[in-house]
């Protein structure tokens, strides 16, 4: 069963309430107030646009909820997420095309302008997609030997400017240019070194109490002062991606259609055929 | 008396003249042109309103007799300054409230847009307002086992965006969002690490020559070449803030009006009244 | 003969092309089809004019020649570039000043706005306008014990907002702050710490080793991806540098033309002189 794995939680977390849909999963424990959302689309939390709606759902009601803080986790022991579903890409229409990255867009907008706390259980590997996640979140605690980052370049598309600049609020701007052409994946290792993340850790259940303890850490700050002060820091690429909402479809649009980015994208679904 | 550590310095600094306002003291060097700016409110330099306009009448008078550089320093021994007087936030109505931040602001735009280069002899604890003089000053020198940092989301309120900008200039992105959040107090060890100060002193002689030295490192710089550098780093940033400080004043007196903060501020008060 | 280092390379980056103009020489090998920019107006670089054109010029040949990257290094043996060259800044007229300045922006915008990957074998010292070309690529190689930085103030001159910028890219706002209203020049061993360099060699050809393999990095990266992601983190500076160019050219001849600024500027032409 899919969900099977939020149910072994320790004490601490219990009760607690469980909400689904297709995709995810939210676990509110009524103690603590903290929400977890669980990406839960085998076998590797590839994102499409129903995916995507399930988890932009899922934020939104745990932010109505008046939830403490929110942790975003995966369902899977090997992967957190491996970014938008490429075979909803590959051959696709603009008008399909054109939907993804909306719901992307969405996903990244709540998450990254969410009120309350949030932290990202990195319990497993997160390239593109699964990397946005987790800038969009306000602390990353993750697996060792697994690999993070924004390495749109390698697939012939690019990171949109606002994910540039969330990526800009975590990294040096020298090795954000860097990593950002080379298309870089980041060793565990070198995603502590850099900045990229905050913590390693040993276990999920590690991973979940470290983000824990990160929205603890709020608990003696009043929370209207701590996300206004949060938007300080935000608010400038918010406004700025909802400027250029449409033109950040279209420019995707444009790019994913071209003939070579197709190609690419085309051999890398027969090279992961092949493999199974 | 007040003033006498004042008269306690090396023959390096003398003759000096020596002037001062009800809460501050300046001490022009007349050899080295370097002027001391000593914040005198015992017991913990509290800025109100009269102290905060003393502040900026002092920088005023070093600015304009062209002095070489300016040092921030404090008479107390245990503290730098403890920020805004508390007690003249409580219970106060909205003129009061007002005059408090539009003080607090002019001192700012002084300090941060001086021409001269300026450096804080941090001789103690500095939170809130007494980090602000620090961040806005170029250089810190600061003792050790004491705390530095923009705790104000703990008291309900938050550090204007012209101070997050200031704070920016000195921390990465990803430390200044989570400290600010968080209302975090670095220890003095844990602001050297992350780049709050430049330079752990031993006492406050050591934190004056540094800053001292600090200013000389000048010296071989065209003085005019010099100030214009600096602008081009905190112009923005000033623009930005003289665009918005009618804003910035209603959206301080909106806040620490509210239930709440009052509340909070209130028990603060009585805390420390029933400490002594 | 001043070119004759260029053919001193392995057989790896043979055959190649040899093209030339007055003070620089461009190699573009066809089988790695990288392309080597180098500089040669003996002694130590300094930038006229017409250097700067042929800077210009050359970068535009690699740029149409779809190279697949750009490395900028020095025939000399002991200086990457001295920078402008000031003979041509004392006693100058303001047309003079001016053609100056702009040869020197227009070599700024093609190498930093390039499509194409940069990289700089800095195989000497690389002051002012030596530290522009250096600061401009997107990876620096480094000969140790020598220095680099934008030590303008020293001169009475500033580093144009362009130019911060640029080292704002690479440097922490703290550090960049200091270094250029101290018109700091950092040692090799600094360099690298702050990270104002990438990596130090220990000869001019592991330097171009060094530069050929960060070319190479981006082997597997689409390259229309790679140069649009790298205009997202230029292209606002690019669009600011371009708004204001006139005004930029105005303020650095108003600046060289201040009687203290010349003075200094003949003081140091003095002291070289009486060197020789």
């Amino acid at each position: 069963m899919l969900h099977l794995n939020h149910l072994r939680l320790g004490a601490r977390r219990l009760p607690s309430r469980l909400m689904s849909t297709k995709f995810t999963s939210v676990e509110i424990n009524d103690k603590t107030g903290v929400a977890i959302l669980t990406l839960c689309r085998p076998p590797v939390n590839s994102q499409n646009a129903q995916m995507l709606r399930d988890i932009k759902s899922s934020i939104d009601e745990i932010e109505n909820n008046k939830s403490k803080g929110l942790i975003i986790t995966s369902a899977s022991s090997k992967v957190f997420s491996a970014g938008l579903d490429i075979s909803e890409m590959y051959k696709a229409d603009k008008e399909k095309l054109s939907t993804l990255w909306t719901e992307l867009q969405n996903v990244w907008v709540a998450l990254y302008g969410s009120s309350l706390p949030t932290a990202a259980a990195i319990n497993g590997h997160a390239p593109a997609g699964g990397c946005l996640l987790g800038v969009a979140c306000e602390y990353r605690a993750m697996l060792p030997k697994c690999v993070i980052g924004l390495n749109e370049t390698q697939l012939g598309i690019i990171a949109p400017e606002w994910l540039v600049f969330g990526y800009l609020n975590i990294l040096p701007p020298r090795v954000a240019e860097r990593a950002l052409t080379q298309g870089r994946l980041f060793t565990t290792e070198e995603a502590l070194k850099e900045g990229l993340i905050d913590e390693i850790v040993n276990s999920k259940d590690e991973a979940l109490e470290k983000c824990q303890n990160f929205i603890e850490s709020f608990d003696k700050v009043n929370s209207v002062a701590r996300s206004l002060t949060k938007m300080q820091f935000r608010a400038a690429n918010i406004k700025e991606f909802e400027k250029n909402r449409q033109k950040d479809v279209d420019d995707f649009v444009s790019l994913a259609s071209r003939p070579e980015v197709q190609k690419i994208m085309g051999d890398y679904l027969d090279k992961n055929k092949s493999k199974k």
